[in-house]
């Protein structure tokens, strides 16, 4: 008997230093804190937790999860933007975002890269500067593409498949925010890169919270939608990804080394305005609402500067 | 006279306050400085220099070069890699280069991005792992691209033309180590992303020296050229650059903040392997020296590992 209440009272406190969901905010001192959020009973959307157990350390290597309970005023990007040091991004990982967009099954994924300084918060505006704004016959065609995105905790190389999932430290949700007209007219030709349509200062906002591998031991089941001014647009589920989770960490540390706090956005599901005949193109004012079951959401407003 | 001398005197301090060609490096001591080259008579390869007056404080922010003279032992990459923030390139940006692969000039310039991970010494051997080698049908085509590279010191987005060079540290010579099978096969089907054929860890040799804008003042008058196994196999100027250095800094910042440390490797010349009738891939063991004039060199060997 004693030896059973051991084992309770040692599974209880294992339990207790799992955080659930990893979150950055101001709290209402002003000041920045690192926390585990506090979610109302029934609610699994990490944007509207309204409060949270701080953090010591560093959630990236050792940290402890303390009982000081601090309220959120405003969520940040789940990490410092400055923290994280490469962000991949895979390009036609669904089935019918490849058909839309009227390209083949990729027989590999597709790697490309936006720099750090595109990473935001759940809530910033998103910046449209002139470069990327309507100029005469070039026409602004500002995209929405939602993501579940994936957090490395552990770095390494040539990772195999089976050990992928050890290297994640959990899963948030991205808008892979994507200007049609640099990433396919201008910034394509006459060999495609995206870079220059993918790539500006704000256009990778993410969060609410990295929801920890305990919370979510399959992250191939997850809903995943986008919500423009209300409309659902995007609404699939996870599970149709063409490269899982536990591939894409695989293949694209082949020879490469993945680092902690590295972040891979994993592709976007169908329902975008890119192949449609007649596309409604994101113009200022529009709020884009990204999300992802048992994550949370992003509302980010596009904002002409 | 007097203020003659007094100017005189003043000249002399300025000139001694610029550093040359910062290098960074492991002294005899087998401790790490950054330093500013001295170089021997008539010599400008700052690989070929000896020694180094010693740097104290952060050549992207507030330094001073001391009167300390150190040995060199082993070069390094200029900047730490940990400390580059993004890692810039630029495709098809001469014009003979783009001609012998069979593709127009492009319209705007090509952007695509290395991780920081990948960048390696004036020295270090290219590793390159199972992943990239020959497995049956699929060739491990191993391919050279010699590149001019920037160096920003001077944070700033949106930069017009004529203040693009204000925000540059200088210039360095660097390898854009390339496998065309990942780049275009694999990696490059439905959708061409350069990322996977480009991203290994050390397939970025960088060096011998950052080479300020004094030493340089135009960056597009400089012979830059490849050996392999010591034979010539790109030999160009940088004048035949579509896109100069002031045009990439100023285009790529478009609504994009640069950051001291960044860099932007700025396209190769004609006379790498792609498109070649009987191409030559590098095998284990080739040595490819990469030279950029004014500048110095950087001689890596490719090691299969």
């Amino acid at each position: 008997m004693r030896s059973l209440l051991k084992l309770w009272a040692f599974t209880l406190l294992a339990v207790a230093v799992e955080a659930q969901r990893f979150v950055r905010f101001i709290s209402t001192d002003g000041k920045e804190y690192t926390g585990d959020a506090v979610m109302p009973a029934g609610v699994t959307d990490a944007s509207k937790s309204t409060s949270a157990k701080v953090i010591r350390g560093d959630i990236l290597g050792d940290f402890e999860i303390t009982d000081t309970v601090k309220p959120i005023r405003t969520l940040l990007a789940p990490i410092a933007p400055e923290r994280v040091r490469t962000v991949r991004c895979v390009g036609f990982n669904y089935i019918a975002h490849a058909g839309e967009a009227n390209v083949t099954i990729p027989e590999f994924p597709i790697l490309f890269y936006k720099p750090w300084t595109a990473l935001s918060t759940p809530s910033d505006p998103i910046p449209v500067t002139s470069g990327y704004q309507t100029q005469g016959n070039f026409t602004s065609k500002m995209d929405y593409e939602t993501e579940l995105v994936v957090v490395i905790k552990k770095a390494g190389s040539d990772i195999p498949l089976d050990q992928a999932l050890d290297h994640v430290l959990g899963y948030s949700v991205g808008h892979d925010v994507s200007h049609r007209g640099w990433q396919i007219e201008r910034g394509g030709q006459p060999q495609p890169q995206y870079s220059m349509g993918k790539g500006a200062d704000g256009w990778a906002p993410w969060g609410p919270a990295i929801v920890s591998t305990d919370v979510i031991p399959d992250p191939q089941t997850l809903n995943i939608w986008t919500k423009v001014n209300g409309v659902t647009m995007q609404n699939e589920t996870t599970a149709n990804m063409i490269f899982g989770v536990k591939e894409l960490v695989s293949f694209f540390s082949m020879g490469i080394t993945l680092l902690p706090g590295d972040v891979i956005f994993t592709g976007t599901p169908s329902g975008v305005q890119l192949g449609k005949t007649d596309p409604v193109w994101l113009v200022d004012g529009d709020v884009v609402e990204v999300g992802l079951e048992n994550v949370g959401t992003c509302t980010n407003a596009l904002k002409y500067v």
